[in-house]
């Protein structure tokens, strides 16, 4: 059993590690830290983690891995300090997904204090690197928007079949803002109601053309992300529309063999559903042709908080100790 | 007090039709008919109504002008009778909409019965259409989707600012697919879920694209509409992306000139939210640029079953009679 | 027109106010001021009262009458302030509903400073105190819940048929908790998910009992109130419980006599939703008798911002601007 | 591995049992069949489910226990051939929970065509009846609301400390319902809304009684049962009240002593909530006094498809099956 601990327990990204980790059959979840509620057992701040017996720590204690669950700009602190005690850190901040420290000035007004880490650290979304990944300290764990939009257009992308104007409209769910409270979450404002935000750029934007652009460089993309707000608790719903230069006849063929093999993402054959991956690490596909145009429309679909959070955490840690990558995260959806 | 009648009460535009009706200053609402629940008290099918005292008939009786509120391929044959007895007609099917009978033929498996009529009937978007509708005896009321995706578009279309590539992503509450019941509109199966639907092509596309190059016959327009299923009961969000020819400098201008004066719809100067527009005509719009990509993007809101069904088809009413546009239809947003 | 203003005009209560009376056809909003937001303008603030052409003040102007929608404790300087200025005054928060002292101290830990007050204003609940609030100079709106619960119980405590053991067991939508944030109210906390709350005892249960004890002294009352918080924005369900004595043969003649010319209290023959009251002034109330036990049930349903908000608010200013007591209130639920 | 099948698989408590079964160590899922979709994959009809490759079948195939998932009245014949073929089963209908045939005709309009198997039919609620499910051949998984209902009354009712007065107040979501088709379960009726139901008598209401007054027939109990609908997928919240006749300074203890060891059951010391249950077995239980009336409140929370439905099934099925009860339902709510 390798001992493993969680910085910043209580939030929602936080409390799912929790309880992925505590049924874990090769891990021990052995340290808890919490920006509040120090002291205080797990069960008294988050009832349903009752069985956890843990004390939420100041600091946190000997573990051989670590995923900071802090804020931005206040994990890079954490992360460091734990990556010189010679733990392992899957980092669930932006502090490490990002390569360019302008993008840091720009996106999110702060001079990165370590940029020797950022070209260290591993971009988690394992589908795309997990050689990196498993031989790496230090993952950046994705966003949950650039979870479900890189998986969706990785396979075309990298092929360069399609033109270089590339909307992405993604619907999430209301736990993607975190449990920080906000008039944009409150119940009677958020339900019966949709809206957009960020139209003037949200932040997951240039972790999403920084990975596209890896994907093949030669294209010179030109991304719009319009990200919106609709009223259940997980999910995130992305439609991606491209211009098809070629493919159209190999296209499902070309999803399937990308992602051939892979435990969590499934090209599947009719539309997705976000409640078909409640509760999972699972993402699904759906790439089709709108045959009056012949546009390109792919769509997928995860739970914010697994496969967009605490699920590929806990995927991208079980390739940094050397665990089979399903361990912990296997079983279908909770639905309805 | 011109007398008026409902055929069909008992769908959701019926009933938000007998709702408008009831408390509207200068007509009464005399006639109502159903496909179910003749006989009975209108209160009780539909409990919230019960101030309303008319019996469902069988028969549409004595009024100056009627409402069909039955599905597509049946109220044809209704609104011809109507008109035969000399009854001015606003018909909320899709039966009038489509100028063209291949059309009918290619998206609803329909050999259109009345194609003369096609020519005559006006199409009911009071903004783009008010003296067609003012003179007409027949008007067909818009497509829910097709009022928000026109709307938003009209403006900068009409001026053939954008290139030809229009992309239509609308999020619509479980409502808009009607009272029928289905999987789909199961409360387990739609609540904390998205979808998308109708990938093959939604019959609202012809709608869309015939009022579309109607205002600019010279763009060759190419778009694709993905309608999506999101939790909660009303509203329809449209996002719409184009690439903009010009027009940058002066989009809100052209938006604000182009709606100056209209009662129900407003250019808004932050992101609008379904829920703003809740229990109103009203649609709101929000013209913006990314300007990293230089794209356009176009936000609209209404109430799927008043700007997008019954309300319109009041403000319809309204015109025919010579009424003022707005009567019956004040009031803001019942929020939250 | 009359000229009235509302007190703290950007919590629920206080914008529901604000729309009803704009649309109000015997008075004129005339002043509105804000804790928050001063010298906004209101639909920069509530978007969806945009139409309503005011600036939040930092200072109550010239009106006839005014709406205090401060919290408890805080709105009863103001209160004052308005009635020594000879304004009419109707008072949204507790400050004024319980006539004892003692009350406020128990349970509001408030040291009451105007008793002399507490004896003179009328307790607004028109169907149980039409006179007085008539020809008051400040009236007491009525908690939500109270309302709910009072008319579901007042036909049958004041003739004296029940034993005097009492169960309410409610079920409020999430607006009732107000528009301040917490975790409660968060969307991801309260979306699929039922809880009761105050189990140790409600703020508004010494409102019912005094209410209850009014209306039959003699029935010594043993009241157990239990709100509960479920996933919807508006709208309070109130099951009551007791052991008839007597009148069973008359239940329903007697709640029919009760409220016989009621313009907002239906009592219904089949077991009302919420829904049906969405966005009105109405409570429906359904007594009924489980034939098994002999045991009275009485349901009784609200829309919590309206009868149990700022509806009874109009409603009571209607009857103190001797107006008709509908007015501005009309029209049915917005259903679905 | 032991080899289990389910019977009519397509269901709200038939899916959630192929997902517990799939993911179970010690059975094998090795037959299933269906009322509809039958010689389909299970991942065509449910997608989420797609990883179980089975075929459903028009007939049950080898296996050592099965679960009937058929509706009452259909299921004892289903459940009687597998008996007679040697196959151990679980019955998720009504058919066996009663055990008075007269119970049948009364509440189900049905003349139950085995009576001598309902009194060797195990009622399946292991924390009251473990030593008989261990040992039968035929277990009656109990009903949903009997559920919450009996592990929030069983300890208090068989130390006989209450009057015989109960009231039972069941605050559930609309997957209670089942997946039938119907407009109490349209999305757009459900959303929004808060209703009670079948107020003349519930069937559960039956099994409730029966099972309470095994628990203690001295006590002439009086139960009013009263089953409401609220706008969420899962969960049943239960707010049980009576009068205590002595025990108020032991409760939590006896509560506490009641469930000592119990896996499922947790005595909680704050208020619980469905959602903290949500996709567990787990029941919470909470036992408190209202101060003033020295009532009696016990309030219970389950998920109504797995401590109301499948979970509980398979409990049952680990007991006869002679396997660890908590097998294949171990793990915390997904939560938010």
């Amino acid at each position: 059993m390798v001992k493993v601990g969680i910085i910043n327990v209580t939030g929602y990204v936080g409390m799912e590690l929790a309880r992925l980790l505590h049924r874990h059959p090769q891990v021990e979840l052995a340290s808890i830290t919490g920006r509040s509620a120090v002291g205080q057992r797990l069960g008294e701040v988050l009832p349903h983690l009752a069985d956890i017996d843990l004390v939420i720590q100041p600091e946190l204690g000997d573990v051989e891995l670590v995923f900071s669950a802090l804020p931005h700009k206040t994990s890079v602190e954490a992360v460091v300090a734990a990556l010189e005690r010679g733990i392992k850190v899957v980092d669930v901040s932006a502090d490490f997904r990002l390569k360019d420290t302008k993008d840091y000035e720009m996106w999110y007004d702060f001079t990165h204090p370590m940029p020797q880490l950022l070209s260290e650290a591993a971009y988690g979304l394992v589908e795309l690197n997990r050689p990196s990944i498993a031989s790496s300290r230090l993952v950046a764990n994705p966003g949950c928007y650039p979870t479900g939009a890189l998986l969706a257009l990785a396979p075309i992308v990298r092929e360069g079949l399609i033109e270089p104007d590339i909307i992405i409209d993604s619907k999430s769910g209301v736990s993607g803002a975190g449990r920080t409270l906000s008039l944009t979450t409150h119940f009677s404002e958020a339900n019966e109601n949709v809206s957009a935000y960020a139209l003037e750029g949200h932040r997951h934007l240039p972790e999403i053309t920084q990975e596209l652009r890896g994907l093949n460089p030669a294209l010179s993309l030109s991304v719009t992300f319009v990200p919106h707000l609709v009223p259940m608790s997980r999910g995130i719903f992305t439609s991606c529309y491209a211009k098809l230069r070629d493919g159209e006849k190999i296209l499902k063929e070309l999803y399937r063999e990308f992602y051939r093999g892979e435990p969590f993402v499934k090209v599947v054959d009719a539309p997705p559903q976000t409640k078909q991956t409640w509760g999972t690490n699972i993402c699904l596909v759906y790439p089709t042709i709108d045959i009056r145009t012949g546009r390109l429309i792919v769509i997928s679909c995860i739970d914010n908080l697994m496969k967009g959070g605490a699920g590929q955490a806990v995927q991208c840690m079980n390739l940094m100790l050397g665990l089979p990558e399903e361990m912990g995260l296997e079983g279908a959806a909770v639905y309805p």
